[in-house]
């Protein structure tokens, strides 16, 4: 890098001519730090560059290079060979099994009849594989989805429908704005806050299915006094048959790591392999399993009020028809058991869930893609578009809200995924279903979905994260916790904001409060002075600051101060405003005070306010300055 | 410092065994930039030690440093000499003459009747010079707390008087937990954009008595509009008054420069002395001469219309009386002229106005502090408490908000003030008003006192900022222009909140898209290798694009890539957490990443997660270290 043009950040070169600050054309490159910082990644533009990144982010999108990006299915499809295929199937019809009783469980966590879980569990999938980016996604419901959808449309199923629109179009046009990088302000500390008080929420509100009583309330506090005023009316068949089928999952989850014969595959025998990989699929497919034989004996003893099920599924396919503006009213022997709704009272009862969902669904998806990736670069604009389209979709079928879910991910990638045409065959599973088994779902005990949800939303309570945070850094345990407790008792998407509100404030405060080091030299003509290193960036909250103990480190002495700016590499106006107040505080008191190291950009911003700043960019030079001022 | 030992910002030392990773105990001293960095300034400790931040707190506020600087006027007094009270006594009575006829007017902009200004002028004074910090600042009303204290009281003298003592009360616990740094946070564009809409608010709301009309409308856009369609009812006396004496006081304005006789002083003949000295002291207590002047024209005109005049100004001091904590309605010729208001209604009423007026206040106040102070440390804490406890005792009189303006700072500051007993004159100045003088406040016409109010703001436009921050950085007049625009068109308390916010998405911005600088290197022996240098702090809205930089890089060859960690001054869990996933992204293509120079404090936070981080502090073992593996 030449030392006489200052590169920006949008390749721009600068000639020393437009400079308003006289930089000697040569001084010596500082090893490793003293350099102007260029910006290497030009897609991420600094703030100084914003009307250029809206001419780089127009001319993106009409590309060649944009098409293939957000058509992905054109990368993979000529490639698709016969390997692929096999991997794909197996894949699909594995998480198919998974999502099926998925789909029922998490509808009753939406507070919704078990039919809308399935409608919203095939159309994402087919659009998935034209959009997706990443091959272990499977769309579908999520319990953490089904949460904030029972807590938005408080079991409407207009409204969750709408939901479910109006949440892919934000998606859409987050993605097309690429506003994916919010979720990078949810720390992980916030995040599995959020996901244990999830978890914990799900899983009090399964407790009533389980013992097979009524409760009231949606918080989990109000939840749990309900079950104790409702201890007399648990129904032992219900009880017993849910923390069976918790103990039964629990078991054969266990089973995908049992291995008969030899540890390595190629050392197994024919055998072998198929028993292995069959207690694999059993215990991969366990809630399918579940379901199948709780259904059978829930068929058997249907006359003997021993369970309650789940009823009447209305068998077929879903209406397509476009979801639902407006919601009618609905009499029922003379009292209206729903009240009229305007679509702007429908929009303002989904009210933040509009903007909390999207950011959640991406924070879950996101997750999936680069936990699966290995290192591979995640495209969050991507999977806005993707995941967003697929919801618009699944809003014409009246189908609640989903996204990729990790359990599930783990459940393709482990099954061989290769391609995002692994959803083909689970959406053709989810329609089989509908079509021909929705008679027999009738059967089903409610107990035995509850168990499934419980016995998957237990692993979700993240405890385990506590120990290597503590370890790693105590205090970002302050933003986790109150991520949890908020979230545990407020609505969820007011927990959620609490917990990154509190992690706002640290970042303010971090740039509010830099350490300064002082040291105090001795050049090699033996003249003393001060060395002040400020430790990062001079914005705004911490000038005053810097000033302060600037001004009272030279204050304690008549030394010349050196202010070490190497690892300054940003300063704004009002530091420069600060930087000039502060020279003509040393010129009153006469002493000296010199700027080693300024980086260019910063030079620029300082010298627009000051020009009278004198910077020094080498030891012998600082030296010599020192010298001659003695 | 000692290489084997980490240095904390609470000045404890960790041994090397406490430590979880394994630091080389002679790794060589980097010059500038690589040691670990020491908070020399224990009282502003970082966010890791918040724990030992209350402990220092409670054991500083009782000790005899904490009274002396809690006390100021303990250290000042005993070393008070003739000198001091001459200074003062001059600085004490000119500032006092441009106080009374500043209460009267400002009285004006809080929509209060013009006692209300003299009641806040006095006993705040007393107070001042026992607590206050800064010899330069008179406590008294400003523009700026009389516009906020008719947004706030909306022409209700008991809510203004009960905002005086809760912002009163508010300030003193602001001083008490140490939230001066609150200001910081306000940053030099957004106060100029502020402080600009302000001045053109008060101009605007002052047209009215210029014009001899009566206008509708609070904001900027309605008081126009009201003016125009009032166009036909302008008082041609008003108006030619108004007019008149704005221009005659900006020509006052330029006397205070005049010099008689040679420009030093020390050369002026001792009529040439008294002259200059006269001519100076006319410009700099031109509005009382003006107030005078017209207020004699006003008595000898007052049985024609000519002007408007004030009225009546009740005689005498204000009871003292504790601030009315409610309001009984009051009912005159029938109708009810003033609702009844309990205490929470007036309390509410005052909303946010009881966080913003504060703050606000606070930063006036410390514009002056910090302007005179000649470089000496400001105390923000001190002064919070000081006019915290003035306001209180201000509210016991009914007087409305004061605290220190610049405009009167810089008077106080020409006149010689040497000590903040100057208040004492200037305080007993406005009782001797109070006392003698109020009859003849009667003839004061109102268009004077408006001129004298234009004359004052039309200085507080900041223009001339824009062109030196454009030079400096360009960016920063987007929070002021937001300010700006906001506060004209919005109540104020929310326009500085928008330009404040505005400021915080750049910080944020900036915390959250670091800059990574890409070498290609060759080592002595001709190995080749990718140097990455981030440039600051690696915290969690950065560390997911980071690692996508870094993975991005370490993809496109096969080189071993060194991560330059010299900036990265602090790290968080979750950045330990995407470090431990990079470095298994890294494994699991068999390349190598080593983390350069890393910081003893970040090592531990990475640490905490992975063990396993290969460290190197030094060129040669980074050198040997890529020899062996290559």
């Amino acid at each position: 890098m030449s030392s006489n043009k200052d590169e920006r950040p949008n390749g721009r070169y600068l000639p020393k001519s437009e400079l308003s600050l006289d930089i000697p054309s040569n001084f010596p490159a500082y090893h490793g730090s003293s350099d102007f910082i260029i910006n290497d990644t030009p897609d991420e533009s600094c703030v100084t560059s914003s009307s250029n990144w809206c001419k780089t982010t127009v001319k993106k999108i009409f590309s060649r290079k944009t098409l293939y990006k957000r058509l992905p299915i054109l990368t993979w499809l000529p490639k698709y060979n016969s390997q692929d295929a096999i991997g794909d199937l197996v894949a699909g019809i594995t998480v198919g099994l998974t999502v099926i009783p998925q789909a029922l469980a998490y509808a009753g966590i939406a507070n919704l009849p078990a039919a809308y879980g399935l409608y919203g569990s095939f159309l994402g999938c087919f659009i998935y594989i034209f959009l997706g980016s990443s091959k272990d996604v499977p769309v579908g419901p999520t319990a953490i989805a089904a949460l904030l959808v029972a807590q938005t449309a408080q079991g409407i199923w207009q409204r969750a429908v709408l939901l479910t629109f109006f949440t892919g179009i934000i998606e859409v046009l987050m993605g097309v704005l690429q506003l994916g990088f919010l979720i990078d302000f949810v720390s992980g500390p916030v995040s599995a806050g959020f996901t244990s008080a999830v978890s914990l929420i799900i899983l009090t509100s399964q407790m009533k299915d389980i013992f097979g009583i009524k409760t009231t309330g949606s918080t989990f506090l109000d939840m749990w006094i309900s079950i104790i005023n409702n201890i007399n009316n648990i129904r032992i068949g219900d009880t017993l048959l849910g923390f069976g089928c918790i103990v039964v999952l629990l078991g054969m989850r266990l089973m995908v790591n049992i291995q008969i014969g030899p540890k390595e595959t190629k050392e197994k025998s024919w055998w072998q392999k198929i028993i292995t990989n069959t207690i694999w699929l059993i215990g991969t497919a366990r809630n399918a399993v579940l379901v199948v034989v709780c259904g059978a004996i829930g068929a058997y003893v249907v006359n003997e009020d021993y369970f309650l099920l789940i009823g009447d599924i209305p068998a077929g396919m879903p209406n397509f028809q476009p979801p639902p503006f407006s919601i009618g009213s609905v009499v029922e022997n003379g009292t209206i058991i729903q009240q009229e709704e305007s679509f702007s009272e429908m929009v303002s009862n989904l009210g933040s869930g509009l903007i909390v969902v999207p950011l959640i669904s991406l924070l879950e998806n996101m997750a999936v893609v680069t936990t699966f990736a290995n290192g591979k670069p995640a495209d969050a604009t991507q999977e806005l578009i993707a995941v967003g389209v697929a919801n618009i979709a699944n809003s014409f079928v009246q189908g609640f809200r989903g996204n990729g879910a990790l359990a599930r991910g783990a459940v393709n990638n482990a099954s061989g995924v290769r391609t995002p045409l692994g959803n083909l065959y689970t959406g053709v599973l989810v329609i089989v279903a509908l079509l021909y088994f929705t008679p027999y779902f009738y059967f089903i005990p409610k107990a035995a979905l509850a168990a499934i949800i419980i016995a998957a939303v237990i692993f979700m309570i993240q405890y385990r994260v506590v120990k290597p945070m503590w370890r790693s850094k105590k205090t970002d345990l302050i933003p986790g916790l109150a991520a949890f407790f908020a979230c545990l008792v407020l609505p969820l998407q007011i927990g959620i904001l609490v917990g990154i509100g509190i992690n706002i404030v640290f970042i303010l405060y971090h740039a509010a409060r830099p350490k300064l080091r002082v040291e105090r030299l001795t050049t090699t003509d033996g003249i003393n002075y001060i060395m002040l290193t400020p430790d990062r960036c001079i914005i705004f909250p911490s000038v005053e600051f810097v000033r302060s103990v600037i001004n009272k480190q030279g204050m304690k002495t008549t030394l010349p101060v050196v202010v070490d700016c190497t690892h300054i590499y940003g300063a704004d106006y009002t530091a420069a405003k600060v930087v000039a107040t502060m020279i003509q505080d040393f010129e009153s008191r006469k002493q000296k005070i010199y700027f080693y190291n300024l980086k260019l950009s910063v030079a620029q911003v300082f010298g627009g306010v000051t020009p009278d700043i004198i910077q020094l960019y080498d030891m012998t030079a600082l030296e010599a300055e020192l010298r001659d001022n003695a």
